[in-house]
């Protein structure tokens, strides 16, 4: 049974982890009988985003482990505690949160920084040549984790496409069906909600990204 | 294209929406070109509980409404809004939520009430005979709306099921894969997380009950 771990970011698409891309990423997971544990920073949001309105809650304050925890009913554990030795593969789904929790590539864009924790964690899994996935924008903060020439997607938009490559990674444009690999580095990608239009459509590349990861572990 | 209403109750197994379950039944309903909208009330939640620790936040505080748009992804309305004639059918996912925030199922048992609203809501779509749809421990609320004689599933839990025995409900116990119809009533409904041990395992029975719902549109 290969065991996965997926690292969560919050539970919101405006401040988190994106619901869906999460739920389908533990569906296809379960359906295809891997093994997965949750895990996430223990630190606060950079934001509360009350997704009705969509605006800041001013003063509120939410922790990403915590919430995410909400995704996970409650199988989740500190990112600090990812031993890489453990697991077979890595996914990360999106949501703001890998832009505003994991890293601050919606703060900085091409100049941002990628949470130590999971810099090392992703780097880690590149070097033991085990696979991982990274859905809608959490590819931006492949170029600071797997270095230059790096091959992801974050789907058509010509501003984050142009940020990725300043950065230093190889942009492919990609449909919201459709998975880019870049074999070297075992990571596959996919645009889910950059791109989707419904569930339907961001399960569509989901699936062929965890089906791509878990190719890799046989 | 058929219409159906998504009624939440947050966003957390503990204190709303179960999260797998509410995405389960959107990604089936979108696989199967349903048209959707999601509701929620507009009322501060019962509770809010730490997914992680599983307990009580004391002094949090937060609203239904905005909570649910979490996983609706903002695209949500208040439920005093739900107009049954413009819809074809009723789906509503389990969570505590929905013992917590649309009745007080969970501090009453079988003498609960069910939010006003909703029980009108429910009524509503039976009496139009327009199907509906519920999961997991939401069916406890349907003795209330539906009446003496409805027939529902809670999974297998002997005292959960002996209370909505005694609220007049005709309890059919099912596995995770299986659905109980009471057609009389055009109602469906499936155990989910009372039962199941995975997501995949709660997509079984949200599969089916979506199938069935759409089928009686046809």
């Amino acid at each position: 049974m290969k065991k996965v771990a997926v690292v969560l970011s919050g539970c919101g698409v405006y401040d988190g982890s994106e619901i869906h891309e999460s739920v389908l990423t533990l569906l296809a997971l379960s359906r295809a009988g891997a093994q997965v544990q949750c895990f996430a920073p223990d630190q606060p949001q950079l934001h509360v985003i009350n997704h009705l309105t969509g605006e800041v809650e001013a003063g509120a304050s939410r922790n990403v482990l915590v919430e995410s925890a909400r995704i996970a009913r409650g199988a989740i554990r500190p990112l600090t505690e990812l031993a890489v030795a453990e697991f077979d593969a890595l996914v990360l789904p999106g949501g703001f949160g890998a832009a505003k929790n994991l890293s601050d590539f919606a703060l900085e864009g091409d100049r941002c920084t990628v949470l130590d924790t999971l810099e090392q964690v992703g780097r880690d899994f590149i070097a033991a040549g085990k696979p991982s996935g990274y859905m809608c924008i959490a590819p931006a903060m492949l170029p600071r984790i797997a270095g230059e020439g790096v091959m992801g997607t974050i789907g058509t938009d010509v501003e984050t496409a142009a940020a990725f490559e300043r950065m230093g990674g190889q942009h492919a444009a990609r449909s919201v069906s459709e998975i880019a690999v870049d074999n070297e580095r075992k990571i596959v990608s996919t645009p889910a909600y950059m791109l989707a239009d419904s569930v339907a459509e961001a399960a569509e590349g989901i699936d062929k990204l965890v089906d791509q990861l878990l190719a890799w572990c046989e």
